[in-house]
């Protein structure tokens, strides 16, 4: 669906990657599990697209381990990361293929929603979200999703991208 | 393309209220023209997708009075809004029903691109983005974009949902 790029004369490269992070994100741990397996990793391309019903979009690298899982079981999981969790934002950000077992590497506390999905522990909530389409989105995949389970952990202020001093836009 | 809900039976509406609530949104003003007819709206429901190609995705309400310039052009414009601009944000906000012509009733400083999309002045920057696909997302509409056009017009801080104080999900 997405069409290769017919840019004007005048795109400058640079100035498009500085316009693209002036784009205001949170961080995000993605979970998901299928037949025993589990993935997580760190997501910032995420935004609601509709209050009724309530639904996510979630942009997921097509190489991404975990996307094949999401895939597989129809679902994932959302927890919104809390300041102070810039480590953690960053160790479950490694490729899998580096990090090996990430919940095992990093020691992560999990526990399962109702649905199945594994939530990480000591985040500020969690959504689980049933997947409703799948749109290309060049090098990624969009992923639209609508919230099926929901629970507040605890109060504090979300991991911001400008606070975790991350870039991942541009 | 989206099913209706099919929420496990714990779900818990005030406990997704506040999780959605957990995810950082920064402050966009949307512009679209079409045979001399202009639209402005404020956006929060919007995110990169892609690097390459570059690509956004923006969720629009359905009864947007500027969802039909951009449908009918297959542009629009994103400028990040500074911090300081929060009552800008929150009149180029507002129902176009109620405030009528929001380039006039707001004194709006304006130019033109080379694709022929009004930019609003003062804003961080702007990208230009061309509609590439457009998916059915509940009460919304989720556009997906590539980037065209792209000039950065400062420096400074972008306004974020939290720094407005300002709610637009839940």
């Amino acid at each position: 669906m997405t069409e290769s790029a017919h840019p004007l004369p005048d795109l400058d490269p640079q100035a498009r990657k500085t316009v693209l992070r002036q784009i205001s994100y949170g961080l995000y741990a993605i979970t998901a599990a299928h037949h025993g397996e589990r993935g997580i990793f760190t997501a910032n391309w995420l935004t609601q697209v509709s209050f009724d019903p309530p639904l996510l979009a979630l942009s997921v690298e097509r190489e991404s381990s975990t996307l094949r899982l999401i895939r597989e079981s129809g679902r994932f999981a959302v927890c919104p990361l809390a300041e102070g969790q810039r480590e953690l934002a960053g160790n479950i950000g490694r490729p899998r293929a580096k990090a090996g077992d990430k919940f095992a590497a990093y020691d992560l506390a999990t526990f399962d929603s109702a649905a199945g999905v594994p939530i990480l522990a000591d985040t500020l909530g969690w959504l689980v979200c049933r997947v409703t389409a799948e749109v290309p989105a060049g090098d990624s995949v969009l992923l639209l999703a609508e919230v099926i389970e929901a629970q507040v952990l605890r109060d504090g202020v979300p991991l911001t991208m400008r606070s975790a001093g991350f870039r991942h836009a541009g």
